[in-house]
């Protein structure tokens, strides 16, 4: 194949992008790939999503919106332009642009686990033809993308920069923040060659606002850890503050925000009961991993990761402690839990630490409930397992219990009214401090 | 004394504070207590300075600023207005507040050397009289103004809230921001009683932008360390990441930079040859030393302060490996270290990493020198003598030298140019990866 070919390989996919003629596949139906499949198809790109699970498919092709800030409504415009869901992997072949947007967790011994990625390519190899891009969203130790897709394109004679073009683009997805969107959040983006980055500088260009370009695609594999290596640190910081604070009897919520109104230098992070979610808690540890081969232990992240982890404790043990001022025991307590999502205003209990203090509460013994607007049932859960489903708040449901313990703080909830009738609220979020109203903190 | 009486002290402050004939002693004139005396001057207060210094004295006296960023039109200025200097401790009678703003350092064991403090209130406790408020804005450890200052206040036989006032109101300031003065930076107070804070919040808020009130003096004391401690955290994260990265072949400058492209839960900070000043490398161990009173470890204090007190030694070892694969020892080879101060733009050199550097440097027979445009001597320290003056920059100069070591970034370099002339550059601070340069960083 001469150089000219290569060219217009590379430049009949620049037309496709530009013409939105270029058809996307997303591959993985979840908190990252459906946001991202409604803005580019709002762009005007044709989008067939891939998934594994059947139930999820037929949902999307129903219409169904599974995540809270995705209506209907926004799937039922994308179907209109021919948006579908399939398990069929050879129509992937259909597509010019593949992104993959698959789970990517840690495995028990808080490992890489890869599998989803692994898989994907496993099946995705058949499919692939000349002309392609194929983008990972997933997030991934730095090197990912080299080390581990490169080799199945090249297994399959695909000329990478020439023939087929490979990039690293971190979602950076937030849910429930109402100020950003898929949209408008820079993307980051490396390519594994100039050729591979300007494809898919002009995807991504299409349909979000700012993409920032970087030099490899291990280099946008570690900008996406170090932002949530941040933040797991600095929460963990902020827990660690909370404890010597209790110590002190200081109110670390307010020490935070009048440290927060200095104008620069200073960012605000809270404490409670630990992290959730599928980034924070896990993230961290792919950089972990990938440092031990080279020899380096990442302090921060694994003390940032034991403090953290042992917040759950804190909060069950504080509620002990108040319990037995009292002069009542844990075991046969009545307990209500408030909020189990992982945080504020969402509907997803992955990693919650909700859930963590739960099984504690348990342990001990206490007659548990909880309450949770958004999560009516207790879901189904690879580890974890509940037989309840939330409670309605009433002055009569708070009256009865022996404590109430505040996890997450959605909007929804009728603070006043909640303090006004539990006879005993613990607030791990520093919710209460702000209302002006006095309550003991974990 | 009656309750009427009592009230009546308080009101008469409040009344010479709204009135600006309220006389305020500042003792301490130096980083915190010149830029206060000229925001307090210049909101109509008389202004009467205190320190043991003769020279600094004399030069305050002459309006000669030892501070860059004040010029001597704004002592003139205050002069104008009665601002004078004194050695005189006896005058702090005249004074109806009395500021204390002088060092809190760590003594060679690294604990709290609050001996500046107690020296200050041995001094002033004679000439403490009714109707004063008392305020101190050194970095401190939670409970001092409670546990160290009021007993001082008490022993003299006057009833702090009712005839005496007493807070804590830490500094802020920030060398070299061209953004924020004293004067508009919020500053937070604590008061002993309430009746001591609302003196307190009258008297600043009568030359401050904007009062933040806080429950006590002791929130407000680990209010300050908080703000610090997050940034020795942040610092020093980011200088284990750029280990990793370092390792890697990735340029964490880089990826800080894509990483702050997030517009919301990422914070830039910046890794570099260590951290310098009189704040961040000392205030957060006044909270570890506080907290061990309590059973408690502030092991992210405690692990910043490692990696970063490693960070001189890992630019050298940069150094050292740089040379070595050009065959050159760093025994007896020329290295020209550029910039001495501890940050930006600034003339001070306290606990400046660089000078850390330069002893490394000496002590493995380096043949060396500096250039600093706002340290044009090596000053003279307690701990570290260097006999040699900056060297002016220019092409012969930099051309002469086996290596180049950038550590302190001023505006003022010529980068183009340094990079031009010195046969080997080496850069802790990223700034030529910005001006697209590319030499190894450290």
């Amino acid at each position: 194949m001469s150089r000219k070919s290569d060219s217009e390989i590379k430049d009949t996919l620049l037309l496709k992008i530009s013409e939105r003629s270029a058809k996307l596949g997303i591959i993985g139906m979840g908190y990252v790939g459906i946001p991202l499949a409604v803005a580019a198809g709002n762009s005007g790109f044709p989008v067939l999503g891939f998934d594994i699970l059947k139930g999820r498919i037929s949902q999307l092709n129903a219409c169904q919106s599974p995540i809270k800030h995705i209506p209907n409504s926004a799937l039922e415009k994308l179907k209109v332009s021919g948006f579908e869901v399939t398990d069929d992997f050879t129509r992937a072949a259909e597509c010019d642009a593949l992104i993959i947007c698959v789970p990517t967790p840690l495995d028990k011994t808080r490992e890489p686990d890869l599998s989803f990625v692994e898989s994907t390519m496993d099946t995705l190899r058949a499919h692939l033809r000349p002309g392609q891009l194929l983008a990972l969203e997933s997030t991934t130790w730095p090197g990912t993308t080299q080390e581990v897709l490169k080799p199945y394109i090249q297994s399959v004679g695909l000329d990478v920069g020439t023939e087929f073009f490979l990039v690293y683009s971190p979602e950076r997805e937030d849910p429930g923040n109402a100020k950003f969107s898929t949209h408008t959040i820079p993307k980051v983006l490396g390519g594994d060659t100039e050729n591979c980055r300007e494809v898919g500088v002009a995807l991504y260009e299409a349909f979000i606002t700012k993409v920032v370009p970087v030099s490899s695609t291990k280099a946008a594999e570690m900008t996406k850890l170090l932002e949530n290596i941040q933040r797991s640190v600095n929460i963990g910081l902020m827990n660690e503050m909370k404890v010597v604070a209790d110590a002190m009897d200081l109110d670390i919520f307010e020490i935070i925000d009048a440290a927060a109104t200095k104008p620069f230098g200073f960012t605000a992070y809270y404490p409670g009961p630990g992290i959730g979610g599928h980034c924070i808690p896990i993230d961290p540890f792919y950089l972990t991993w990938k440092a031990r081969e080279f020899g380096l232990h990442t302090r921060f992240i694994e003390l940032a990761g034991e403090i953290n982890a042992a917040m759950p404790s804190y909060a069950v043990n504080k509620l002990v402690r108040v319990l037995s001022e009292r002069g009542k025991a844990l075991k046969g307590a009545k307990v209500l839990v408030l909020g189990i999502a992982y945080k504020r205003d969402i509907d997803d209990v992955r990693e919650s630490p909700s859930v963590l203090v739960m099984e504690l509460l348990r342990n001990w013994g206490a007659d548990l409930s909880y309450s949770d607007p958004y999560v009516q049932t207790f879901p189904v859960m690879r580890e974890h397992s509940f037989d309840l489903r939330s409670v309605p708040l009433s002055p009569e449901t708070l009256a009865q219990q022996d404590a109430v313990l505040l996890l997450t703080d959605h909007t929804d909830f009728d603070y006043e009214m909640i303090a006004a009738h539990a006879s005993l609220l613990i607030d791990t979020r520093g919710v209460y401090r702000r209302l002006g109203i006095t309550v003991p903190t974990a």
